[in-house]
Protein backbone atom coordinates (compact mmCIF):
# COMPACT_ATOMS: atom_id res chain seq x y z
CA UNK A 1 0.00 0.00 0.00
CA UNK A 2 1.25 3.18 -1.07
CA UNK A 3 0.27 6.84 0.34
CA UNK A 4 1.98 9.59 -0.75
CA UNK A 5 0.55 13.29 0.20
CA UNK A 6 1.48 16.29 -1.55
CA UNK A 7 0.78 19.33 0.37
CA UNK A 8 1.98 22.79 1.60
CA UNK A 9 1.96 24.39 5.20
CA UNK A 10 -0.32 22.46 7.58
CA UNK A 11 -2.83 25.10 7.83
CA UNK A 12 -6.18 25.76 5.47
CA UNK A 13 -6.27 22.90 2.92
CA UNK A 14 -3.01 21.24 3.49
CA UNK A 15 -3.24 20.66 7.39
CA UNK A 16 -6.57 18.72 6.88
CA UNK A 17 -5.74 15.37 5.19
CA UNK A 18 -2.34 15.41 6.89
CA UNK A 19 -4.09 15.19 10.63
CA UNK A 20 -6.91 12.92 8.84
CA UNK A 21 -4.19 10.27 7.82
CA UNK A 22 -1.90 11.14 11.15
CA UNK A 23 -5.07 10.63 13.23
CA UNK A 24 -5.80 7.45 12.00
CA UNK A 25 -2.09 6.32 11.87
CA UNK A 26 -2.07 5.66 8.07
CA UNK A 27 1.78 5.79 7.09
CA UNK A 28 2.00 8.08 4.41
CA UNK A 29 4.84 9.70 2.46
CA UNK A 30 4.69 13.58 2.83
CA UNK A 31 5.90 15.75 -0.51
CA UNK A 32 6.24 19.17 0.30
CA UNK A 33 5.05 21.69 -2.33
CA UNK A 34 6.11 25.12 -2.61
CA UNK A 35 2.97 27.52 -3.25
CA UNK A 36 5.17 30.39 -2.67
CA UNK A 37 8.07 29.16 -5.32
CA UNK A 38 5.24 28.03 -7.94
CA UNK A 39 6.06 24.40 -7.91
CA UNK A 40 1.92 23.53 -7.93
CA UNK A 41 2.15 24.73 -12.00
CA UNK A 42 5.21 22.81 -12.44
CA UNK A 43 4.38 19.89 -15.63
CA UNK A 44 5.24 17.28 -12.98
CA UNK A 45 2.93 18.12 -10.59
CA UNK A 46 0.45 19.24 -13.07
CA UNK A 47 0.78 15.78 -13.84
CA UNK A 48 -0.58 14.53 -10.63
CA UNK A 49 -2.79 17.21 -10.60
CA UNK A 50 -3.77 19.45 -13.62
CA UNK A 51 -6.04 22.02 -11.83
CA UNK A 52 -1.85 22.97 -9.62
CA UNK A 53 -4.59 22.19 -6.73
CA UNK A 54 -2.95 21.72 -3.43
CA UNK A 55 -2.88 19.13 -1.65
CA UNK A 56 -3.28 15.84 -3.82
CA UNK A 57 -3.52 12.74 -1.94
CA UNK A 58 -2.16 9.27 -4.05
CA UNK A 59 -3.36 5.98 -2.63
CA UNK A 60 -1.94 3.03 -4.71
CA UNK A 61 -2.47 4.86 -8.07
CA UNK A 62 -6.09 6.93 -7.30
CA UNK A 63 -5.71 10.53 -7.18
CA UNK A 64 -7.42 12.12 -4.63
CA UNK A 65 -7.92 16.21 -5.25
CA UNK A 66 -10.36 18.39 -3.10
CA UNK A 67 -9.09 18.59 0.47
CA UNK A 68 -12.63 18.03 2.13
CA UNK A 69 -13.47 15.17 -0.08
CA UNK A 70 -10.02 13.96 0.50
CA UNK A 71 -11.03 13.71 3.87
CA UNK A 72 -13.63 11.53 4.18
CA UNK A 73 -11.56 9.54 1.49
CA UNK A 74 -9.58 9.13 4.19
CA UNK A 75 -12.00 8.24 6.79
CA UNK A 76 -13.34 5.60 4.47
CA UNK A 77 -10.61 3.75 2.49
CA UNK A 78 -8.37 3.38 6.52
CA UNK A 79 -8.42 1.60 9.66
CA UNK A 80 -8.36 3.26 12.36
CA UNK A 81 -9.85 5.99 14.76
CA UNK A 82 -13.41 6.98 12.99
CA UNK A 83 -13.21 10.44 11.72
CA UNK A 84 -16.93 10.92 10.92
CA UNK A 85 -19.99 10.40 13.62
CA UNK A 86 -21.49 6.78 13.73
CA UNK A 87 -25.32 7.98 12.98
CA UNK A 88 -26.44 9.61 9.23
CA UNK A 89 -27.74 12.97 11.48
CA UNK A 90 -24.61 13.60 13.28
CA UNK A 91 -22.51 12.99 9.77
CA UNK A 92 -24.94 15.46 8.05
CA UNK A 93 -24.27 17.65 11.40
CA UNK A 94 -20.63 17.36 10.58
CA UNK A 95 -21.20 17.94 6.73
CA UNK A 96 -22.81 20.98 7.08
CA UNK A 97 -20.03 22.78 8.84
CA UNK A 98 -17.32 21.50 6.42
CA UNK A 99 -19.25 23.37 3.90
CA UNK A 100 -19.89 26.05 6.32
CA UNK A 101 -15.65 26.17 6.29
CA UNK A 102 -15.31 25.88 3.04
CA UNK A 103 -18.21 28.44 1.69
CA UNK A 104 -18.57 30.99 4.04
CA UNK A 105 -15.41 31.03 6.65
CA UNK A 106 -12.46 30.01 3.62
CA UNK A 107 -13.31 32.66 0.87
CA UNK A 108 -12.89 35.73 3.41
CA UNK A 109 -10.31 34.46 5.68
CA UNK A 110 -8.49 33.40 2.08
CA UNK A 111 -9.09 37.09 1.15
CA UNK A 112 -7.59 38.32 4.49
CA UNK A 113 -4.64 35.97 4.35
CA UNK A 114 -3.28 36.48 0.53
CA UNK A 115 -3.56 40.68 0.95
CA UNK A 116 -1.87 40.74 4.26
CA UNK A 117 0.52 37.65 3.14
CA UNK A 118 1.29 36.44 0.12
CA UNK A 119 0.35 39.89 -1.80
CA UNK A 120 3.29 41.27 0.02
CA UNK A 121 5.73 38.42 -0.37
CA UNK A 122 4.87 38.47 -3.98
CA UNK A 123 6.01 42.07 -4.35
CA UNK A 124 9.10 41.60 -3.14
CA UNK A 125 9.89 39.80 -6.32
CA UNK A 126 10.80 40.74 -9.47
CA UNK A 127 8.28 41.71 -12.50
CA UNK A 128 10.06 38.98 -14.91
CA UNK A 129 9.78 36.02 -12.24
CA UNK A 130 6.40 37.02 -12.06
CA UNK A 131 5.19 37.20 -15.27
CA UNK A 132 6.77 33.65 -15.92
CA UNK A 133 4.74 32.21 -13.18
CA UNK A 134 1.73 33.52 -14.14
CA UNK A 135 2.04 32.18 -17.48
CA UNK A 136 2.32 28.49 -16.46
CA UNK A 137 -1.15 28.37 -14.29
CA UNK A 138 -3.46 26.20 -15.96
CA UNK A 139 -6.57 27.76 -15.05
CA UNK A 140 -8.03 31.19 -15.52
CA UNK A 141 -9.44 31.42 -11.92
CA UNK A 142 -5.84 30.82 -10.35
CA UNK A 143 -4.64 33.59 -12.83
CA UNK A 144 -7.22 36.12 -12.01
CA UNK A 145 -6.45 34.79 -8.12
CA UNK A 146 -3.25 35.77 -8.20
CA UNK A 147 -2.58 38.58 -10.10
CA UNK A 148 -5.67 40.29 -7.80
CA UNK A 149 -2.69 39.46 -5.36
CA UNK A 150 -0.04 40.49 -6.73
CA UNK A 151 -1.44 43.70 -7.98
CA UNK A 152 -3.18 44.39 -4.61
CA UNK A 153 -6.71 44.62 -5.98
CA UNK A 154 -8.31 43.90 -2.90
CA UNK A 155 -10.74 47.06 -2.46
CA UNK A 156 -11.20 47.78 0.99
CA UNK A 157 -14.60 47.45 1.39
CA UNK A 158 -14.68 43.78 0.58
CA UNK A 159 -11.44 43.18 2.87
CA UNK A 160 -13.78 45.24 5.87
CA UNK A 161 -16.95 42.32 4.86
CA UNK A 162 -14.74 39.48 4.99
CA UNK A 163 -13.34 40.55 8.47
CA UNK A 164 -16.95 41.00 9.13
CA UNK A 165 -18.16 37.70 8.08
CA UNK A 166 -15.18 35.94 9.36
CA UNK A 167 -15.97 37.93 13.03
CA UNK A 168 -19.57 36.41 12.38
CA UNK A 169 -18.12 32.75 11.66
CA UNK A 170 -16.31 33.14 14.68
CA UNK A 171 -19.53 33.71 16.45
CA UNK A 172 -21.18 31.13 15.32
CA UNK A 173 -18.75 28.63 15.74
CA UNK A 174 -17.81 29.70 19.66
CA UNK A 175 -22.16 29.68 20.17
CA UNK A 176 -21.75 25.67 18.77
CA UNK A 177 -19.04 24.95 21.13
CA UNK A 178 -21.05 25.92 23.68
CA UNK A 179 -23.75 23.95 23.23
CA UNK A 180 -21.93 20.26 22.52
CA UNK A 181 -17.81 19.95 23.17
CA UNK A 182 -17.06 18.93 19.17
CA UNK A 183 -18.66 20.98 16.56
CA UNK A 184 -20.86 17.70 15.10
CA UNK A 185 -21.26 16.83 18.67
CA UNK A 186 -20.13 14.44 21.04
CA UNK A 187 -17.38 13.24 19.04
CA UNK A 188 -14.22 14.23 17.63
CA UNK A 189 -14.65 14.82 13.85
CA UNK A 190 -13.72 16.09 10.88
CA UNK A 191 -15.24 18.94 11.14
CA UNK A 192 -13.38 19.71 14.08
CA UNK A 193 -10.26 19.34 11.76
CA UNK A 194 -11.57 21.30 8.62
CA UNK A 195 -12.62 24.15 10.84
CA UNK A 196 -9.34 23.89 13.07
CA UNK A 197 -7.46 24.44 9.49
CA UNK A 198 -8.92 27.44 9.25
CA UNK A 199 -9.98 29.00 12.47
CA UNK A 200 -6.29 28.01 14.61
CA UNK A 201 -4.26 31.52 14.06
CA UNK A 202 -7.97 33.74 14.33
CA UNK A 203 -6.95 34.97 17.53
CA UNK A 204 -3.94 36.17 16.47
CA UNK A 205 -4.81 37.34 13.35
CA UNK A 206 -8.32 38.69 14.35
CA UNK A 207 -7.06 39.11 18.21
CA UNK A 208 -9.64 42.24 18.27
CA UNK A 209 -12.32 40.29 17.72
CA UNK A 210 -11.51 36.48 18.33
CA UNK A 211 -10.07 36.53 21.75
CA UNK A 212 -10.71 34.97 25.22
CA UNK A 213 -13.69 37.29 26.47
CA UNK A 214 -15.24 37.38 23.01
CA UNK A 215 -15.16 34.13 21.83
CA UNK A 216 -14.16 31.41 24.78
CA UNK A 217 -15.60 28.50 23.85
CA UNK A 218 -14.14 28.64 20.59
CA UNK A 219 -10.38 29.39 22.44
CA UNK A 220 -10.74 26.80 24.51
CA UNK A 221 -11.61 24.19 21.83
CA UNK A 222 -8.44 25.53 19.44
CA UNK A 223 -6.33 24.34 22.40
CA UNK A 224 -8.02 20.90 22.56
CA UNK A 225 -7.88 20.46 18.90
CA UNK A 226 -4.31 21.74 18.58
CA UNK A 227 -3.32 19.69 22.11
CA UNK A 228 -4.17 16.15 20.27
CA UNK A 229 -1.00 14.21 19.19
CA UNK A 230 -2.21 14.20 16.09
CA UNK A 231 -2.49 17.62 15.48
CA UNK A 232 0.79 18.33 17.12
CA UNK A 233 2.55 16.16 14.50
CA UNK A 234 0.81 17.78 11.58
CA UNK A 235 1.77 21.05 12.71
CA UNK A 236 5.24 20.12 12.95
CA UNK A 237 5.67 19.52 9.30
CA UNK A 238 5.00 23.84 9.25
CA UNK A 239 8.35 24.98 7.47
CA UNK A 240 6.97 28.64 8.81
CA UNK A 241 6.87 29.69 4.94
CA UNK A 242 3.56 32.75 5.64
CA UNK A 243 5.35 35.19 7.81
CA UNK A 244 3.75 39.25 7.30
CA UNK A 245 6.21 41.25 5.97
CA UNK A 246 6.71 44.44 7.73
CA UNK A 247 5.36 47.09 5.33
CA UNK B 1 -41.01 7.56 11.18
CA UNK B 2 -42.06 11.02 9.87
CA UNK B 3 -40.76 12.16 7.01
CA UNK B 4 -41.25 16.00 6.16
CA UNK B 5 -39.86 17.77 3.16
CA UNK B 6 -40.34 21.39 2.61
CA UNK B 7 -39.24 22.37 -1.32
CA UNK B 8 -40.50 24.50 -4.08
CA UNK B 9 -39.95 23.11 -7.84
CA UNK B 10 -38.06 19.97 -8.31
CA UNK B 11 -35.24 21.17 -10.35
CA UNK B 12 -31.79 22.96 -8.74
CA UNK B 13 -31.82 22.08 -4.74
CA UNK B 14 -35.32 21.62 -4.63
CA UNK B 15 -35.22 18.21 -6.80
CA UNK B 16 -32.06 16.44 -4.95
CA UNK B 17 -33.92 15.27 -1.85
CA UNK B 18 -37.10 14.42 -3.78
CA UNK B 19 -35.67 12.58 -6.23
CA UNK B 20 -33.16 10.96 -3.38
CA UNK B 21 -36.22 10.01 -1.34
CA UNK B 22 -38.57 8.60 -4.12
CA UNK B 23 -35.33 6.54 -5.82
CA UNK B 24 -34.85 4.80 -1.92
CA UNK B 25 -38.83 4.67 -1.94
CA UNK B 26 -39.11 6.80 0.91
CA UNK B 27 -42.66 7.47 2.39
CA UNK B 28 -42.71 11.55 2.89
CA UNK B 29 -45.05 14.49 3.57
CA UNK B 30 -44.07 17.00 0.42
CA UNK B 31 -44.85 20.86 1.70
CA UNK B 32 -44.88 23.17 -1.16
CA UNK B 33 -43.01 26.40 -0.44
CA UNK B 34 -44.04 29.36 -2.74
CA UNK B 35 -40.74 31.07 -3.07
CA UNK B 36 -41.67 33.59 -5.81
CA UNK B 37 -44.83 34.33 -2.93
CA UNK B 38 -42.15 34.45 -0.15
CA UNK B 39 -43.19 31.82 1.64
CA UNK B 40 -39.66 30.38 2.81
CA UNK B 41 -39.32 34.37 5.42
CA UNK B 42 -42.63 33.65 6.78
CA UNK B 43 -42.60 32.68 10.43
CA UNK B 44 -43.68 29.22 10.16
CA UNK B 45 -40.92 28.63 7.64
CA UNK B 46 -38.02 30.31 9.11
CA UNK B 47 -39.04 28.39 12.71
CA UNK B 48 -37.92 25.11 11.08
CA UNK B 49 -35.35 27.11 9.27
CA UNK B 50 -33.91 30.32 10.25
CA UNK B 51 -31.79 31.22 7.29
CA UNK B 52 -34.96 30.72 5.17
CA UNK B 53 -33.67 28.37 2.93
CA UNK B 54 -35.57 25.78 1.08
CA UNK B 55 -35.44 22.90 1.08
CA UNK B 56 -35.58 21.28 4.46
CA UNK B 57 -35.96 17.92 5.04
CA UNK B 58 -37.52 16.67 8.74
CA UNK B 59 -36.63 13.01 10.00
CA UNK B 60 -38.21 12.20 13.47
CA UNK B 61 -37.92 15.94 14.54
CA UNK B 62 -34.13 15.99 13.39
CA UNK B 63 -34.11 18.98 11.18
CA UNK B 64 -31.75 18.40 7.90
CA UNK B 65 -30.97 21.59 5.73
CA UNK B 66 -28.37 22.14 2.68
CA UNK B 67 -29.77 19.97 -0.33
CA UNK B 68 -26.04 18.23 -0.51
CA UNK B 69 -25.65 17.06 2.55
CA UNK B 70 -29.36 16.46 3.06
CA UNK B 71 -29.11 13.54 0.39
CA UNK B 72 -26.40 12.20 1.74
CA UNK B 73 -27.88 12.01 4.78
CA UNK B 74 -31.30 10.38 2.83
CA UNK B 75 -28.74 7.24 1.61
CA UNK B 76 -27.25 6.98 4.62
CA UNK B 77 -30.68 7.06 6.98
CA UNK B 78 -33.06 5.18 4.68
CA UNK B 79 -33.06 1.54 3.35
CA UNK B 80 -33.42 1.38 -0.42
CA UNK B 81 -31.14 1.84 -3.74
CA UNK B 82 -28.02 2.64 -2.73
CA UNK B 83 -27.48 6.03 -3.75
CA UNK B 84 -23.37 5.99 -3.13
CA UNK B 85 -20.87 3.85 -5.01
CA UNK B 86 -19.45 0.98 -2.61
CA UNK B 87 -15.93 2.08 -2.50
CA UNK B 88 -13.90 4.82 -1.38
CA UNK B 89 -12.65 5.75 -4.59
CA UNK B 90 -16.13 5.38 -6.52
CA UNK B 91 -17.67 7.64 -3.16
CA UNK B 92 -14.97 10.21 -3.33
CA UNK B 93 -15.37 10.60 -7.34
CA UNK B 94 -19.02 11.23 -6.34
CA UNK B 95 -18.40 13.90 -4.04
CA UNK B 96 -15.88 15.71 -6.46
CA UNK B 97 -19.21 16.33 -8.82
CA UNK B 98 -21.38 17.29 -6.26
CA UNK B 99 -19.01 20.18 -5.36
CA UNK B 100 -18.07 20.82 -8.76
CA UNK B 101 -22.16 21.46 -8.92
CA UNK B 102 -22.03 23.46 -5.82
CA UNK B 103 -18.93 25.18 -6.48
CA UNK B 104 -18.81 26.29 -9.81
CA UNK B 105 -21.83 25.54 -11.66
CA UNK B 106 -24.83 25.93 -9.39
CA UNK B 107 -23.42 29.80 -9.10
CA UNK B 108 -23.02 30.54 -12.45
CA UNK B 109 -26.62 28.63 -13.67
CA UNK B 110 -28.68 30.62 -10.50
CA UNK B 111 -26.90 33.94 -11.96
CA UNK B 112 -28.38 33.22 -15.17
CA UNK B 113 -31.69 32.12 -14.56
CA UNK B 114 -32.37 34.63 -12.00
CA UNK B 115 -31.63 37.07 -14.43
CA UNK B 116 -33.54 35.76 -17.05
CA UNK B 117 -36.69 34.26 -14.67
CA UNK B 118 -36.82 35.60 -11.10
CA UNK B 119 -35.87 39.16 -12.08
CA UNK B 120 -38.57 40.02 -14.91
CA UNK B 121 -41.02 38.24 -12.42
CA UNK B 122 -40.42 40.16 -9.76
CA UNK B 123 -40.48 43.35 -11.33
CA UNK B 124 -44.06 42.92 -12.19
CA UNK B 125 -45.25 43.40 -8.59
CA UNK B 126 -45.91 46.78 -6.58
CA UNK B 127 -43.19 48.18 -4.82
CA UNK B 128 -45.02 47.78 -1.82
CA UNK B 129 -45.09 43.79 -2.14
CA UNK B 130 -41.23 44.25 -2.69
CA UNK B 131 -40.04 45.96 0.37
CA UNK B 132 -42.19 44.18 2.36
CA UNK B 133 -40.91 41.20 0.91
CA UNK B 134 -37.30 42.63 1.40
CA UNK B 135 -37.71 43.35 4.76
CA UNK B 136 -39.00 39.77 5.92
CA UNK B 137 -35.32 38.17 4.68
CA UNK B 138 -33.28 37.15 7.42
CA UNK B 139 -29.87 37.33 6.44
CA UNK B 140 -28.09 40.26 4.39
CA UNK B 141 -26.61 37.33 1.80
CA UNK B 142 -29.85 36.70 0.65
CA UNK B 143 -31.03 40.54 0.70
CA UNK B 144 -28.16 41.67 -1.44
CA UNK B 145 -29.06 38.43 -3.97
CA UNK B 146 -32.67 39.25 -3.97
CA UNK B 147 -32.32 43.33 -4.45
CA UNK B 148 -29.61 42.47 -7.26
CA UNK B 149 -32.23 40.68 -8.79
CA UNK B 150 -35.25 43.38 -8.21
CA UNK B 151 -33.15 46.04 -9.65
CA UNK B 152 -31.99 43.66 -12.63
CA UNK B 153 -27.77 44.61 -11.32
CA UNK B 154 -26.36 41.51 -13.17
CA UNK B 155 -23.23 43.71 -15.54
CA UNK B 156 -23.55 42.29 -18.82
CA UNK B 157 -19.91 40.79 -18.26
CA UNK B 158 -20.66 39.39 -15.27
CA UNK B 159 -23.75 37.23 -17.30
CA UNK B 160 -20.95 36.14 -20.08
CA UNK B 161 -18.62 34.90 -17.69
CA UNK B 162 -21.54 33.00 -16.29
CA UNK B 163 -22.50 31.65 -19.79
CA UNK B 164 -19.25 30.72 -20.04
CA UNK B 165 -18.32 29.31 -17.25
CA UNK B 166 -21.94 26.99 -18.08
CA UNK B 167 -20.69 26.12 -20.92
CA UNK B 168 -17.44 25.02 -20.09
CA UNK B 169 -18.96 22.66 -17.55
CA UNK B 170 -21.63 21.17 -19.61
CA UNK B 171 -18.00 20.13 -21.94
CA UNK B 172 -16.68 18.83 -18.74
CA UNK B 173 -19.50 16.82 -17.89
CA UNK B 174 -19.73 15.47 -21.28
CA UNK B 175 -16.25 14.55 -21.55
CA UNK B 176 -16.87 12.60 -18.28
CA UNK B 177 -20.02 10.87 -19.27
CA UNK B 178 -18.30 10.28 -22.52
CA UNK B 179 -16.05 7.83 -20.76
CA UNK B 180 -18.11 6.52 -17.97
CA UNK B 181 -21.80 5.57 -18.17
CA UNK B 182 -22.69 7.83 -14.97
CA UNK B 183 -21.11 10.19 -13.26
CA UNK B 184 -19.24 8.55 -10.72
CA UNK B 185 -18.24 5.89 -12.61
CA UNK B 186 -20.04 2.20 -13.58
CA UNK B 187 -23.16 3.63 -10.67
CA UNK B 188 -25.96 5.76 -10.96
CA UNK B 189 -25.42 7.87 -7.72
CA UNK B 190 -26.18 11.07 -5.91
CA UNK B 191 -23.39 13.45 -8.26
CA UNK B 192 -26.22 11.97 -10.75
CA UNK B 193 -29.09 12.77 -9.10
CA UNK B 194 -27.23 16.74 -8.21
CA UNK B 195 -25.97 17.14 -11.46
CA UNK B 196 -29.22 16.29 -13.33
CA UNK B 197 -30.85 19.18 -11.37
CA UNK B 198 -28.93 21.75 -12.52
CA UNK B 199 -28.19 20.20 -15.85
CA UNK B 200 -31.49 19.10 -17.32
CA UNK B 201 -32.65 22.47 -18.60
CA UNK B 202 -29.38 22.82 -20.07
CA UNK B 203 -30.01 22.10 -23.87
CA UNK B 204 -33.29 24.66 -24.00
CA UNK B 205 -32.02 27.29 -21.78
CA UNK B 206 -28.26 27.36 -23.77
CA UNK B 207 -29.03 25.30 -27.13
CA UNK B 208 -26.67 26.97 -29.11
CA UNK B 209 -23.63 25.55 -27.23
CA UNK B 210 -25.13 22.83 -25.42
CA UNK B 211 -26.79 20.39 -28.03
CA UNK B 212 -26.63 16.89 -29.45
CA UNK B 213 -23.84 17.95 -31.64
CA UNK B 214 -21.34 19.68 -28.98
CA UNK B 215 -22.38 17.77 -25.75
CA UNK B 216 -24.12 13.94 -27.34
CA UNK B 217 -23.08 12.10 -23.93
CA UNK B 218 -24.69 14.92 -21.56
CA UNK B 219 -27.80 14.81 -23.71
CA UNK B 220 -28.14 11.22 -23.22
CA UNK B 221 -27.58 11.27 -20.03
CA UNK B 222 -30.24 13.69 -19.19
CA UNK B 223 -32.44 11.77 -21.14
CA UNK B 224 -31.31 8.27 -19.61
CA UNK B 225 -31.75 9.74 -15.62
CA UNK B 226 -34.61 12.00 -17.04
CA UNK B 227 -37.03 8.53 -17.98
CA UNK B 228 -35.85 7.09 -14.54
CA UNK B 229 -39.47 6.51 -12.44
CA UNK B 230 -38.31 8.39 -9.68
CA UNK B 231 -36.86 10.64 -11.84
CA UNK B 232 -40.17 11.14 -13.73
CA UNK B 233 -42.20 10.94 -10.63
CA UNK B 234 -40.18 14.07 -8.84
CA UNK B 235 -40.30 16.19 -11.51
CA UNK B 236 -44.52 15.66 -11.87
CA UNK B 237 -44.34 17.54 -8.75
CA UNK B 238 -43.51 20.72 -10.79
CA UNK B 239 -45.72 23.46 -10.70
CA UNK B 240 -43.89 25.26 -13.80
CA UNK B 241 -44.03 28.57 -11.86
CA UNK B 242 -40.79 29.22 -13.44
CA UNK B 243 -41.42 30.92 -16.74
CA UNK B 244 -39.98 33.53 -19.15
CA UNK B 245 -41.87 36.69 -19.04
CA UNK B 246 -42.06 38.23 -22.92
CA UNK B 247 -40.10 41.34 -22.53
Amino acid sequence: MAVDLYHFEPNANGGKPLIALIEKGVAFTSHWVDLLNWEQHQPAYLAINPKGQVPTLVHDGAIITESTPMCEYIDEAFEGLPLRPADAAGRARMRRWCRYADEFLGPSLSMVAWSRFIGPMMRQRSREELDRALAAIPTKERIKAWTKTIENDFPPEELAESQRRIAFAAGRIDAQLGQTPWLAGETYSLADIIVFNMAAGLPSFMAERINAQATPHLLAWIERVGSRPAVREALAYSRNSLRPIAK
